[in-house]
């Protein structure tokens, strides 16, 4: 297997990029195999095509970051009482002046960068982001094992949720939590997002009611009932990696209008997945859902694209947009998640993780668990 | 009470900026009232000194949206299908290319700024980014009212915790895991960090230790102690506010060094407690905490700053470091965690939520829960 900093070397390479200067600490991490979260601290992998890379990074994480990088990384640490001006200048001095330096346009603050073209001297900088971005979408052995392992999780975890806590009365706040309890159980780091469970009219709005401002009124607060939609949605990391489910159920009966939107979806979600295939695009997946939902007349009721990528972020490229025409590849992990939501009715989302092989694709969580729409009451 | 956008437009006029572009979710929510995550989609606040608020962002926010912002703002959605474009240009047309534009340079990417400036016709762009933050950094009664609350959450989960789960061989996900539901039972929105309960040796790592290249070894696993150090690290995000609480303890019987690191700790944090007062700086805060962790001989032990300041973000300003020499005024609100730790050892770390006020410091955190060093064996 090649590791990840001979992957980007070779694509600087083939570029014409001679230092990479990497400001966001999910790229830092993909290259070194260092984790860490700076806060609001300022940190760079220098990364010259040649030679030693360069790590300038707070001090509190000295005993941390010496045994997960390259031994051949040289440090500039700084402390919050110094300040990190002269660490910085050491880190970034003697980047020839004629070197095409590149940063991530996307993620890279001007800031930064204005600091970064003032110490190098460099007036223009190149665009690392779709370089990088394009490698992190292809994820090797150990990458995918730990999306396995963070999907595998998330199964447990909604599988003990439904059959421990999920009833009448309890309340939404008290799902998500026990969610959120349970993932650390089963030996996640966490979470990417706080794990939302809406029932009936809520589960109508993507993300949930906002309830900022309503004094007095918790989130989640509200009871789920027999006979409304419920979705749970939640997201697992673990070894720094990304897995995101969705499961839609109703407790006991269900009625007519809920199971046409919830089969929709799954027929749907079962398109998505049949397209995902290495020589079709990410749009193509896309456009498999929407024309379910869309011959179901519910092309009004899904506002969102069908998934994105799943890695060391929560949304990273595949996005899975009929916006996006990249040519999707074996190694590429993305979440599936078609919806259909009823304003003051209800919502229907089913989501798993895909990945994409050579023989086609393979799902990573457990689709047999949302087979049914209906959950015994008891 | 002066509303946040009155506040922005008096700065802006004081600082001759003609049009703020504001693109980080927590500014926009901070002017606009709405909060919402984009997720990694483009969103702009713009901002005129005088006339309508324009606000592009994901259509499937536009319920949500509606009900929170001002009546006079000019919507500009864009779906992810047709992608975001046309709505763009739309939001940016006609921004005066005489104006001048600001944006917040400390946080708006490379990218989303050479966007602005080909659709501005502008070259230069002012920073706003010490006035979003300087205003920011002075709390109204409303916020402080949402840290207040935030603040109580957190003790009133620290105590449930300690009452009921902190007991020997309980392992630290499982204290980190019930934390994250007690949170959500006592109505916080989430948490800003997952909750990072740490014993022993592992306390003397900041952030915890990194298990993400030892396979098979989950975070957290590690049981808890009777005579170790504990420390309970945890946010809470409250109506969109963040507190941060951490609490130090032996289960049963403490020895020599733990009280004379705790006790050490303790006194800092009086000390830079006391030293929070209006006319002051954030560095003397800093200094009275270093000072006396300096003076028992653990200077070298003490690696981070004594705080951060706390709002709709977990770290904002003021920073609570001597490089700061920012002055407090009333209305500041920050968190002062002193700290000592001993590499292979254990450490001791006291955090709470400290609001400056006309009349000195009031501590939010109900800094009695932490008098006493030793929990009671059960």
């Amino acid at each position: 297997m090649i590791d990840h900093l001979t992957r980007v070397r070779d694509a600087m390479e083939r570029e014409g990029m001679d230092v990479l200067l990497v400001t966001s600490p999910a790229d830092i991490t993909w290259i070194s195999g260092f984790r860490f979260n700076p806060w609001e601290r300022f940190t760079v992998l220098v990364v010259p095509r040649e030679g030693n890379l360069r790590f300038l990074l707070p001090g509190f994480e000295q005993d941390a970051v010496a045994s997960a990088v390259p031994e051949e990384t040289e440090l500039f640490l700084y402390s919050d009482d110094s300040g990190d001006e002269e660490a910085v200048r050491a880190c970034l001095a003697g980047l020839n002046r004629h070197a095409r330096l590149a940063v991530r346009k996307d993620t890279v603050s001007l800031a930064d960068c204005e600091r970064i073209a003032a110490l190098t001297g460099t007036s223009s900088l190149a665009d690392c982001g779709s370089l990088l971005a394009g490698l992190r979408a292809v994820k090797d052995e150990d990458e995918i094992e730990q999306i396995r392992a963070a999907s595998e999780i998330a199964d447990r975890a909604a599988a003990s949720l439904i059959a421990e806590s999920v009833r009448p009365g309890a309340t939404e706040a008290e799902l998500g939590g026990e969610l959120s309890r349970l993932l650390r159980l089963e030996g996640a780091d966490g979470s990417a997002f706080e794990p939302n469970v809406t029932a009936g009219w809520r589960s109508a709005l993507p993300h949930g009611p906002d309830h900022s401002r309503q004094r007095g009124v918790h989130p989640g607060q509200d009871a789920i009932q027999a006979g409304e939609l419920l979705i749970l949605d939640f997201s697992v990391v673990c070894g720094g990696y990304c897995a995101d489910l969705s499961r839609t159920h109703v407790l006991g009966e269900s009625e007519e209008r809920q199971r046409e939107v919830f089969d929709t979806v799954m027929r749907a979600q079962r398109e998505a997945i049949d397209a995902s295939v290495a020589g079709k695009t990410a749009a193509d997946v896309d456009r498999a859902a929407r024309e379910v939902i869309k011959e179901s007349g519910h092309d009004d009721h899904f506002p969102h694209k069908t998934g994105h990528g799943l890695g060391l972020e929560l949304h990273e490229d595949p996005s899975v947009s009929v916006a996006n025409d990249q040519p999707l590849e074996p190694g590429m992990v993305f979440a599936v998640e078609p919806a259909i939501y009823l304003e003051g009715y209800g919502g229907a989302r089913v989501e798993d993780v895909v990945l994409v092989t050579e023989s086609g694709p393979e799902v990573l969580t457990d689709m047999r668990a949302q087979e049914r729409l209906e959950l015994p009451l008891r």
